[in-house]
């Protein structure tokens, strides 16, 4: 029986510890949403907010930047509310120069989120008056960030900022999984009349870089012939005279963007096009 | 002296009669408008509002319907607000449905304009409690018709509504330019990606025809040969064996689209992308 106890203790302190520290976690977490709501009433457009899907490329796959709420399991996306005095490209800058200390980022409205009870139902154990619990339309924006740039940074209202893996998505909160594919569905389109990768690339890439990117971004692999062709005859990169040296192989050619004519594509649309 | 007095006397009439008109007609909107405020903020979304640039095609130009507001001499575009049960899709349909009795349209959004002052200002001659007078972030929505389902109905506010060319457009109130423009600039990058003219070509068509239609959205002439081989490589047309009478030449042949593949490549891509 000693034994018994003796075994059995240090794990029931544990539960009851873990129990009481998701506890505090939760009062803090509900006395500061509480606190805010009056502020919120007072600076923020209600009924209005604002996601961002940011995409970055590392290590030959592209992620994106989730967080997690303090008292939850579940992912969600950077996001926040648009003050009386911002519209919507004002507002996802300081969201994400928040989230990210990042400024001067490349975003882009890709559609709004407005069903019933996308948002109500997620604070139900609040009382009404918060601000939270309201019926929120939500104006989802991307960014496409260089991955360097970006140092994740945790708030007051989450346990974790972190980049994951586009292939390897975790369980996400209230509609934010299907807000991260409609960013990525808008992303992959655009690739049929827009240029890509001056946001994501370093300066320098090699073409097979550059396919990863645009294989990641449809999710399929593309002939190398072809995607070679394509990519040249949009007429939108330089090759460096030197190639990349070190490895087995022959030594890969150096592109950069050529930022006038990239610039040019964005405006008019790709050679290939109508 | 008398005849100057029969000469001016009608003259003098008319513009007093007119003066008259144009106060009345303000007046009794202003007493509409603010009837209608009590109402209107107890079923909309405060802060929220949608606006419709619907297309048809006709006479081989492409057409936007416009309203005119009692009271103004500028032109806007079919709009209204998001009841508190309504997504944006329905609130789009309904305001549709009210100004054209058309049903199941396609519609599409293609943006939201949240410029401080787009619409706050425009009101700035009735009192603060008016609901129309308030900041208002707008959904744009397009929609593509069959301009022969379309019956433009002037409603409460509006002493006007009808189709316009888009190669003429009047002068906007307030940034209903800027919204329609976006409107056309999202229709032509989905040429690049997406077929077209299902909803707005009737079910027979001639190949001329369909190039008309693409002329028009971008607003440039297109190359026959070329045109036609593009077309037929997106293999979403059907080819007719008997081909159109009449006329001093040769007879065209007629097409349809394929529903089946048309779908399909709404939903996958043109074959041509990547």
């Amino acid at each position: 029986m000693k034994t018994a106890i003796f075994f059995f203790y240090p794990l029931i302190l544990y539960i009851v510890l873990y129990i009481l520290h998701a506890y505090i976690c939760r009062m803090q977490l509900k006395k500061l949403l509480e606190k805010k709501s009056a502020e919120a009433k007072r600076i923020y457009l209600p009924h209005i907010s604002v996601d961002c899907v940011v995409f970055g490329f590392h290590g030959g796959m592209l992620k994106v930047l989730l967080t997690k709420l303090k008292d939850q399991e579940l992912w969600g996306l950077p996001g926040g509310y648009m003050l009386k005095t911002e519209n919507v490209h004002e507002a996802a800058s300081r969201i994400l120069k928040e989230r990210t200390g990042a400024e001067n980022i490349y975003l882009q409205e890709f559609g709004t989120f407005t069903s019933l009870n996308r948002s109500e139902g997620f604070f139900k154990d609040y009382p009404d008056s918060l601000w939270n619990k309201q019926r929120f339309i939500s104006i989802g924006m991307f960014a496409l960030v260089d991955y360097e740039d970006v140092t994740p940074i945790t708030d007051d209202f989450s346990a974790a900022c972190e980049w994951k893996d586009i292939s390897d998505l975790p369980p996400f909160m209230m509609d934010h999984r299907e807000i991260t594919d409609k960013a990525l569905l808008t992303l992959r389109k655009e690739l049929n009349y827009k240029p890509i990768g001056y946001n994501l690339l370093p300066a320098e890439f090699t073409m097979p870089e550059l396919q990863r990117l645009y294989e990641t971004i449809l999710n399929k692999k593309l002939n190398r012939g072809n995607f070679y062709r394509k990519m040249i005859s949009y007429d939108i990169l330089d090759q460096f005279e030197e190639t990349r040296k070190g490895g087995a192989h022959r030594s890969p050619n150096l592109y950069c963007f050529n930022v006038k004519k990239y610039q040019q594509a964005l405006k008019d649309g790709l050679k290939e096009g109508w």
